[in-house]
């Protein structure tokens, strides 16, 4: 199967480079009769797009979607849907400088050396984080969906950007509150204070990393497929091919492994009749299956690899090291503009092992 | 697809349960003509078997493999393997037990729900970490034709095991030391801490985590299939799938979410005439794809969740809070044994992005 | 995805070589809760073992499954089965004479290509008829499950072998005597006759082909993916997937090519308040979907390759022309025991089918 | 994954309705460096087209494809291609008669069953001939893929059309004469009399069937996986995926059912040092691997479905039977338009093969 094809009953294909005519996806295998217009895809779209606030590029793009094909009278239909944004505010012609002199921390020497050099490398082409656009048509489906046919509600926020860590909130204050900054922080507090951080960072012309909890509430018991589609193999599997993104942990996670058996097993207790955890160490996976907790991960983001200031790299022509400014508009952290892109893929692999475990059924009522 | 395959090109399939007839596996698309007896499989499982030593459970498996398709004087022939051993020492009674009163930190709650009662819960079932004997012919078919193909090598270690850390090692020191010590540690000085430490927590009925750190080298440039596909992706995918990791993390991980991009890029340079890194912050994959540096990650396992302690659970027929004493004979943690599953599944991984990027061709010499 | 697997939902993988150690598959995504015994797959396998009769092989193989993981307490856990059978009765010396001497209309010369000479010839190895026992393991499940969640029935017969073709009966009929003759015929008068004609060309050292004609009743409407999993093209895929079959033809098939729109179409009227159609030329598939009419295809088989009679074939060594008796025993037509391998294949088709679209859940009943 | 899939390695995926906004196709796993230009997908549309000649459809469609990405600098980069054309002279008002009386011979009932009527049912929508088109989108690339890298050749043409069968003629003839008349004919004294009667039937309102022979030439060894990916296996379902296909055929196909073994074995001799085969009865396929000699194959085409005769049907509203008039504009036969699809479609399939034998590399050439 293709690299670029993700899902199994929801399944999305992706397509487009960064300065090529479009970035888009075809998402196969959404229930017909779920009502959907450009509009649920776009307000999705929006959040992730360039060029909001002094915290990310200053590329423009209206990033307008087009449904092309799978809706009919305002519901899916149960065939494909393509979906696609045109490239509009693209500035092509400073990359040339780049073919000899490859970007450090960016594919564009081992793309060059896997496809031959007929990869289009301009702005990174299939490499650029602009993909993530294509990710986030399908995930604004599997987000409607989850919440229509399941009540399932995904969030995500920014815990953590250049080391300033949001502290003392509950899942409401980041539900509530990550979309009224610009940062996506789940508390106003914690924004104002990564924004200042953003800000002296990109003023040296460097850039920070960050982390993203993602968090996804209602979910039925036994979604997860052993043993190699388990919920969390499939969850890292699509936080991995998200550029920039360097870890992933769920539950305790990593601290679990300084932990004891003792501390870190989740107790059961009967809470109103519904069997429950007292603490949720497993981050709502148990086996593989949602255990029916939230399902909590967080993904670890490295500082963009783009930078204003000079780096040593290598010059393929001359053989010699060189010095290189990378052209471009740039994202001093990817982290806010990410927030939205782990929610979307998320909802897409929930999205996915719903319909697999025969909890979504294939039609959405009836039309006839 | 079923959840029970991994891989595109290089595929394993597995089936058995812990205390069934047997675990085995069908592994498809080696190529034909690689050298192979039950011996090169059987070296790799012995590494992995319980009954070892005192840090490992006291279960006492032969885990005699039988290849019992595919090969063919002496060679693969192209058609699939199919791989088993049988389950010997298993002692199914004291699981009745647990049918109404689920372990915490295990799956049995999540897949009686799933499978309507009708899963085989004795010793976890299909959810035991005994599955992972499955990856394992697959991943000692894969390493042998890696090294001998490609010359690839891949070794992993316990990095972290109860919160002790090994130290000052190299890479050829974790490859020499490693099987010489029970605990799979670099070095003999972790060693002796670490299994201190484990003898310490088993005889106060708990159980310890830790921390895996694996590494492959000599790998080609280009490994890996944009977008979803990407070689960190499908790592972290298999690794989650291997009971009890609870996150992943390739090179600088994340640390990186909190260093800036001036520190975090890896400039290049010519080493010798070929183009090089001087950090490896990216652990030697760039864009989703292996840029010529050693892979580097590392993995994160839970403390084991069986345990002697009395611990409290659900009692599913009476509605009530009960006690539970998990029966069974447990690994105290199961970092040790899972050093040659890391090993294995990462082979895997590495031995069908190999094919898929065309760098192993389907007939390996000729017979004719 | 391997070549060896078939179906999504409802997979298969079959592994295992004519003269290797045994011949099996890996069954995943069967329903738990399906009531299964090892009976239900022999009686499958027993209409297609050798040496039932004079028209078939003189190999004779018990042919004993056993089911190895996937059933606890008498049903189906919802993990994968493994099932498989022992070679026994393998006669594989004389099979070092066509080493290089392939045999006509075997797939002896091209696999040697394909597989660099590393590939078991040993009665065909991979390419073996008895592969299809392996199908049946499958289908036996596939069969009981249809049944008894869908009430789905399936059956084929012998339509026709050696040129001699059944007439004048009705599907009931085919139901009912199909394995009551030798031939597997709808009637006992084709029965005879086909029968006659067999040992005739036999005592002259040849071979006959023949038509399956294969039919489900009692489907559902809506079986079948577009627009590349329709219904009839994996219907079609898995029965050219048996060795010998040269055609497929649904409904109307080959003589709809030289009909009229008028002629061919299927009119439709209410049959007691439920639309049907009063032609079948469709053959109960419609835009790749089941219409709810019988779903009626049939399928070409050439005449067995191995013959008796002297043939002239190449002699890879000498880079001459050679005479050739084919070593072995042989089937002097493949068509009775390709009868119930016919039946199975549907099944499966139809399980994952089934599955697909949702008609079958992934719980039969509950256990808890 | 998605019936809207076709293909492992050079996997195609389709998308769009007939009366919707555009029809198209990802095409993925496609080489690098293959030189690519829209015009060499637009002269295998325009071979389909509708509105050209007599004896077609007088809906117009300029069918003017778009590469939208994977294409840069005149090349293939291995990203996937995506491709459309825009859907122009749809008259989709008089569908809203069919409604509520299906057409017999097509889709419409049985869509509107299995997507509970929230289908799009105008002009047959994801069941419609026009989705062909994306199917030939894919191919026209296969086939320059499969004549550059390999020298493979694919021709088809119409064999037989209203029983007016083609005689006499080579294949060089009908590579030469297929594309020079309006029925896509070998020879042009099959046309005439092909055209005469298509002529003749649709005067009557009624409509022809026929059979398209489609081989492909210069082909290397062992094109086809074991046992379910057999070449003709994938051609057959590829086949049976074309709205009007009932039946499929390789080399001597259903006549083969009546001869006998000595008859139709294809006997080896030396061809100037060259294995090769006296007949040809075998189709180029033995154990469902290309052996060397062309692959020919028939398929079987109904007559079209839509005609301008009265026909009976059922209205859904009243419960009672109903005269239609099927609205729209059709085909009087599908089969001259078919004959593209059938060498496009071929063309995918051994392209995608070629590629799983790892017989074209992943980049052809470097471009750096």
């Amino acid at each position: 199967m293709s690299g670029n094809i993700i899902g199994e009953r929801f399944l999305l294909m992706t397509f487009g480079e960064s300065h090529g005519k479009c970035v888009g996806a075809v998402l196969d295998g959404c229930p017909a009769g779920l009502a959907l217009a450009e509009a649920d895809v776009q307000s999705e779209l929006d959040l992730r797009k360039p060029g909001q606030s002094i915290v990310t590029t200053t590329r423009r793009e209206e990033d307008r979607v087009e449904i092309m094909s799978g809706v009919f009278n305002g519901h899916t239909t149960g065939a494909p849907l393509m979906m696609m944004i045109r490239n509009e505010d693209k500035d092509s012609r400073s990359y040339d400088a780049i073919i000899n002199t490859p970007r450090p921390g960016h594919a564009d020497l081992t793309a060059r050396s896997k496809y031959g050099g007929f990869n289009d490398y301009r702005g990174g082409g299939r490499f650029s984080g602009r993909i993530t656009a294509s990710f986030v048509m399908g995930g604004a489906v599997a987000k409607k969906l989850l919440k229509e046919a399941l009540g399932i509600d995904v969030v995500a926020y920014s815990l953590e950007i250049g080391g300033v860590k949001a502290k003392n909130f509950t899942f409401e204050d980041a539900r509530a509150n990550r979309y009224s900054n610009e940062v996506r922080a789940p508390t106003s507090e914690a924004a104002e204070e990564m924004k200042r951080k953003i800000i002296e960072v990109r003023g040296k012309g460097n850039s920070l990393g960050g982390i993203v909890e993602c968090v996804a509430t209602n979910l039925p018991v036994g979604l997860g497929e052993p043993v190699f589609a388990s919920l969390d193999s499939d969850l890292a599997k699509i936080a991995l091919s998200i550029p920039a993104v360097k870890g992933v942990e769920f539950g305790s996670g990593f601290s679990s492994a300084r932990s004891t058996g003792l501390e870190n097993n989740d107790e059961y207790f009967f809470d109103r009749g519904k069997v429950s955890t007292r603490s949720n160490n497993s981050g709502g996976i148990l086996g593989g299956l949602s255990n029916g907790m939230p399902v909590v991960y967080r993904v670890a983001f490295k500082p963009a690899s783009s930078i204003a200031s000079k780096q040593t790299t290598v010059d393929l022509r001359s053989g010699k090291e060189a010095d290189l400014v990378v052209p471009g508009r740039h994202d001093p952290t990817v982290v806010p503009r990410a927030v939205p892109v782990m929610e979307n893929v998320t909802a897409l692999v929930l999205a996915d092992h719903a319909i697999r475990a025969g909890m979504i059924p294939p039609v959405l009522g009836r039309n006839d």
